[in-house]
């Protein structure tokens, strides 16, 4: 009997299994199904108010990590995009309190693995629904550290990173149970006794799970890893962005009360706060304990863990350069507001948001008649401007600037060549501390030499290029190559010709890439969703996992068999 | 239509897909299961004469790959253990051919990517019904590169590993189809029209798959990766060991007969046969185009791989030091014979075969009484020179060492410690140039400071310690201790104590390994069956994948999803 839950183990298994059970279903469909509402009333009258407290009550003070062992003293690193004041101080994992951590955290692993694979997922499950009835709390510290505007902090942080988390959970759930639990070999041998051996097979995960969080996406990029390790017999070491700790904190909290209540040792999950500038993640990621690396975040530090981090399985997303090729189209006002969204959305500070528009130089043909490359930019500059035009509104929309570097990026984006739409400051009436801007469109030509140095690299915000193309094949060449070169979370093609159709999914087909056709309703590159879209390839530069799939849980764990001679 | 099968595309899937579904039920059930008939004598009467036939043809000539592009010339680098005549000459791949051979390589990909999961399994099936069908054959080749003698090269090297491979083509169906070809995802939006999608998925390989095979069981642990790799979507390259070519040479072979039958182009499996001393593996595993690596053999170039092919994902089976923890036995002679089998077979020549015998100093229980260290040490030596003491018989079971290598480890083995057991000669009757020698049994003292250096080490071939050890507490913390240290494929234990028991089983579940525990009768510790037991666990350093597991083959393609709004 656990005191939280007032459930045994069974009891927990039976509270959760049919909602396992069904994302089981909906990973094997790819049909939609969620069971976290996206609509903030949905949580109850009370539920904004009571989040909105719980959140206050954090703030100003320190983070409690009761029976966590190291102790480096304390570190506060956060500040809110939108200016609020934070002032939350975390245990600081210096090098003494890491020595502490990684044996706490093994000492729990065999009770864990012996707990198997059911009611691990369960006790996931737990965790994740506890998380749940917490959402309004988990938006407002995803919005205050990510600088996403609350509703977006809201759905992405709270039920699509809840999606994320237990779909991986059922991929872990899944992969484990593959194999029975045991099982009768019976080998005939002719005329001679059969061979008969019984066999038993128990998944075990490999050691320390760390996962390297992130600023702009802490649970929805953090989650999928997180919850595939635990779910696979892992401990989990949680390194939160020095900026972005309060939601993977208040996960690692959540977690461990739920471990406690259910038997098992809360320091199966710990947390590793850092001070800024600390850089503690190089050291953990090449301790021995460390066998699993879950990372989302810069290309240079991704590569270097590949590389480096050799007696661990590493999964990273990284950085890439995201090409929509608009070719021709059908709906020119529908494809224009959904550009114009997937630009602004979150300041396009989203690994997935598109930056380079392959345009041919020579126009396009749309059900309103041929549109010029500067129609096609200019139009879809007043789409943007159209969206953003009222203050409350782009701000609900873009959200804060999450850092200074964004900032100057978007400063110096004329430097990069002729500015089709550029940028303006918008007074967020809430917080009018917030640095929010809208997004700049440069234009460039393929072919002038020097224009590559800009379409080649990533440049992480608000910044798009309108790339003219020689015809539709040189815009599908560039993208190919964009792809293979830098990477790519997404794809996107805009055509009404089945033969660019064609070649634009061969393209990502060959790179590998993920690839939306088309899009002109209420459905945005920029966004997948669990259960049904994976989020990046894993096969090209940009990550070398997709979210969620069986290569991201099969190798979290090894299948010990232990075989015996059968009575 | 095909010329070679007569068959139709949709033909030659409905010829295999029984024999795909009753593998995907085996990989499931892990029961008993082959297709694959062990005894020669299955194959028909004409069978082993038109095997030999055919092996004797190939000998002393050109080994032809019709259409292969790339021509550095030609090498002949095999050499029999038993002495026989090879003299085959096979294309060399120097650079300007391996120059030529990529690009080949990689041009019939998107129409193989095209096919589907489910006609490349049955094209695949079909490579391995042929192959199976010439059984004799590639037994006689497997015989004659490896050393082995011809019974274990027939079955090792045939139904076994064709069963590998057949188990390797289920996983990769299983796995590129678990996700449906195409979905409908309809998202409720309240009052609104839902939103509605079509989403496609499908599996793309990543690239070229590089098989570096070993010497020892060309075929055996080759076919997982190769079958692997193309079911997956990816062009195989086949780099042979330059010492047993012949049987990988004649499946890639066979492999480019079926595919260019079946309308796919014959380079998507090429081979690369070197020069002794030419080292092309290093060059070929950096490829860009080279993005999934197969490897068995030598832990420091495995270590290589891991480190250096960053570009590709790398599945090693490296060397380890396997380890038998002899405790307590209710069959002591059963026992006895077990082990002497084990440690005999092939000249234990496997990276599976017993190298470390634990057993406590003060001795052990046993159903025949108390039996001091020094007891089961001779009884087990007696049990296999019983074994081995007809000169015949004992060729039939030891084969020939595969290299001067093992020969110089046999007879430097009494500088380690005191011969319990000492080689001899054996005269194999019908080849008398075969080096062929009985196994050696070193006593070791763990306590005795030096003694370490021994059995920490890999002695590959037929050259065991018995390790005295203080108790079986000790026996399990040095089983332990080398397992994490050194790796190991096998882990075996004698005892009649659950504590002990319980004590090695969790040890393997920590480090982790695959443990045989209490083997009497006609099962080996160095023997696994495909479709029920892994090869290894991938989670120590003798090896990074378990043959076969969800692991092996869910990072060898990537699923792209096309998604568009439904109409």
């Amino acid at each position: 009997m656990t005191p939280g839950t007032g459930l045994t183990a069974a009891q927990l298994t039976e509270k959760h299994r049919p909602t396992l059970d069904r994302a089981l279903e909906a990973i094997r469909s790819r049909e939609f199904w969620s069971p976290h509402p996206e609509h903030p009333k949905a949580y109850g009258e009370e539920a904004p108010e009571r989040g909105r407290q719980a959140f206050d009550a954090l703030r100003g003070r320190r983070f409690e990590l009761p029976g966590q062992p190291g102790s480096g003293g304390w570190t506060a690193t956060e500040v809110s995009p939108f200016g609020l004041e934070m002032g939350i101080e975390y245990p600081r994992a210096d090098a003494a309190a890491v020595a502490e951590l990684l044996p706490a955290l093994r000492a729990g692993a065999p009770a864990w693995r012996a707990a198997g694979p059911e009611l691990r997922a369960a006790v996931c499950l737990e965790i994740l629904s506890r998380i749940s009835a917490r959402t309004h709390e988990f938006g407002l510290a995803v919005m205050h550290t990510s600088g996403q505007a609350f509703m977006m902090a809201f759905q992405a942080g709270g039920p699509h990173a809840q999606d994320r988390g237990l779909e991986a959970v059922a991929y872990a759930f899944a992969e484990q149970t593959r194999v029975p639990a045991a099982a009768d070999w019976v080998k005939p041998q002719g005329k001679r006794d059969p061979l008969r051996m019984r066999k038993e097979f128990t998944p075990v995960g490999l050691g320390v799970a760390l996962l390297i969080g992130c600023n702009t996406f802490p649970t929805w990029n953090g989650y999928p890893g997180f919850f595939a390790s635990l779910a696979t017999g892992n401990p989990v070491l949680v390194k939160p962005h020095p900026r972005a700790v309060l939601p993977l904190a208040l996960t690692v909290r959540v977690a461990r009360e739920v471990l406690q209540e259910a038997g098992f040792d809360p320091n199966l999950v710990a947390l590793a706060a850092e001070a800024e500038g600390d850089g503690i993640a190089k050291d953990l990621a090449v301790r021995p304990e460390v066998r699993v690396i879950d990372f989302t975040g810069s290309s240079a530090f991704g590569q270097w863990l590949e590389s480096h981090a050799l007696q661990a399985r590493v999964f990273t997303e990284k950085s890439g350069v995201n090409s929509v090729l608009i070719h021709s189209t059908d709906d020119y006002q529908g494809m224009l507001a959904n550009l114009a969204f997937s630009l602004s959305l979150y300041s396009g500070q989203m690994c997935t948001t598109p930056q380079n528009l392959l345009i041919p130089a020579d126009g396009i043909a749309t059900d309103a008649g041929h549109r010029s490359y500067e129609e096609v930019v200019r139009d879809l500059g007043e789409a943007v401007g159209k969206l953003l035009g009222d203050d409350a509104r782009a701000a609900a929309l873009l959200g804060a600037i999450v850092s200074e570097r964004v900032r100057e990026r978007i400063e110096s984006a004329p430097e990069l060549g002729e500015v089709a739409l550029a940028t303006r400051e918008v007074a967020d009436p809430e917080f009018p501390g917030a640095t929010v801007r809208t997004p700049v469109i440069v234009k460039l030509d393929a072919a002038r030499p020097g224009s590559e140095s800009a379409y080649l690299a990533e440049c992480f915000g608000p910044v798009s290029f309108a790339v003219a193309v020689g015809s539709a094949e040189d815009g599908v060449a560039l993208l190919r190559r964009v792809i293979r070169e830098k990477g790519a979370m997404t794809v996107a093609a805009y055509t009404t010709s089945p033969e660019v159709e064609r070649a634009v999914e061969e393209a990502c087909f060959d790179e590998p890439a993920q690839l939306s056709l088309n899009l002109t309703g209420g459905v945005y590159v920029n966004q997948t969703a669990a259960f049904s879209d994976f989020h990046g390839s894993g096969g090209n530069p940009a990550a070398n996992s997709a979210l969620v799939d069986g290569a991201f849980v099969a190798s979290r764990f090894r299948t010990v068999e232990v075989r015996r001679m059968a009575p």
